[in-house]
């Protein structure tokens, strides 16, 4: 065997290696992405943020609690700019639902003790932020729209915050009931509007 | 040069390309994964359903638009048992938010002209299922918790869709305002309560 026909079997060997290494990528891929596409029980499911508040909430300064009550308290939604013209109409409404991450939420637990309450509750019967999924949800005072900027009042989310959905609330769906849970409010420690 | 040390320097190189190739799998692999975790604008999120909704509505029989005003449409939520202790104390209140992904919605367009309206809305001025991120926001009647199963009232899910959140509603701050956007409400088609 001469050293041309050693050295052409060497790069033939290589070159099936490769090629079995280039498969690998495109399978590797193909195993991730299925399984989120199979529908089975649980199912993962991936967002991608529309937006971001900006707000002077942190960590260090604390979120309060019931923001909506808390008027004073301002800030921004910016929505990325290929969701702007969906904004259209939306100052048509005073009040409305945004849906959030909670990005700095870890982990969850059962039961909790919610601020100002003298007992624990589980963890679906509240609204503390570490659950499983970390989804927020606030009803807020939409005060203006400048183009995809949203300026709100009554936030309870921390600054940077990403955005996930934005809905009008609509009372005669949203709000049924009136008087209703009264009670089991004071239980959790919320205080009631006058 | 013999046969010998040819053999011995093509085993050498196809280790080296079987090493390469080794190397990118891992790196392949890193490179999704930072990919939903780089906080940047826009982020991907990724949740994991914690139930699933059992209702008798379907693509084929239609969803309808105001659940919560047709209390005679029944179903269950299955919340997945590694939640079930997360449930205590949800039954102290008489409605629950639900949030969930809208599994059958397809894309999202704008503007859209809502059922019974007359002209079209910004995309996120509606409840309009077929949005950025398909998440479903509903306020249901809970009848009874047995267990891990949820028996609701109200329902406007289809069947089988994915529940990401259980949150009690809290009218003192879900329900500002009073009789606030009620012109609007007419303007997008919904029903007046009486």
């Amino acid at each position: 065997m001469s050293h041309h026909r050693l050295f052409q079997k060497m790069v033939y060997l290589s070159l099936v290696v490769l090629l079995l290494s280039g498969c690998a990528v495109p399978l590797l891929a193909r195993t991730i992405q299925s399984e989120e596409q199979i529908k089975q029980d649980p199912v993962k499911i991936v967002y991608q943020s529309i937006g971001i508040f900006h707000t002077e909430l942190t960590p260090q300064t604390g979120s309060p609690r019931q923001g909506i009550l808390q008027t004073e308290i301002k800030g921004t939604i910016e929505v990325y700019p290929e969701y702007q013209e969906a904004l259209r109409d939306l100052e048509k409404y005073e009040y409305i639902i945004v849906i959030y991450h909670m990005h700095l939420s870890k982990g969850w637990h059962t039961p909790v003790r919610p601020p100002s309450s003298s007992h624990t509750f589980g963890l679906f019967a509240t609204r503390s932020p570490n659950r499983p999924n970390s989804i927020g949800f606030s009803v807020i005072k939409l005060k203006k729209v400048e183009g995809n900027i949203l300026h709100v009042r009554g936030i309870d989310a921390f600054n940077r915050t990403p955005v996930l959905d934005i809905k009008p609330l609509l009372p005669s769906i949203d709000c049924p009931g009136g008087k209703i849970n009264l009670d089991v409010e004071k239980e959790i420690g919320l205080k009631q509007k006058k």
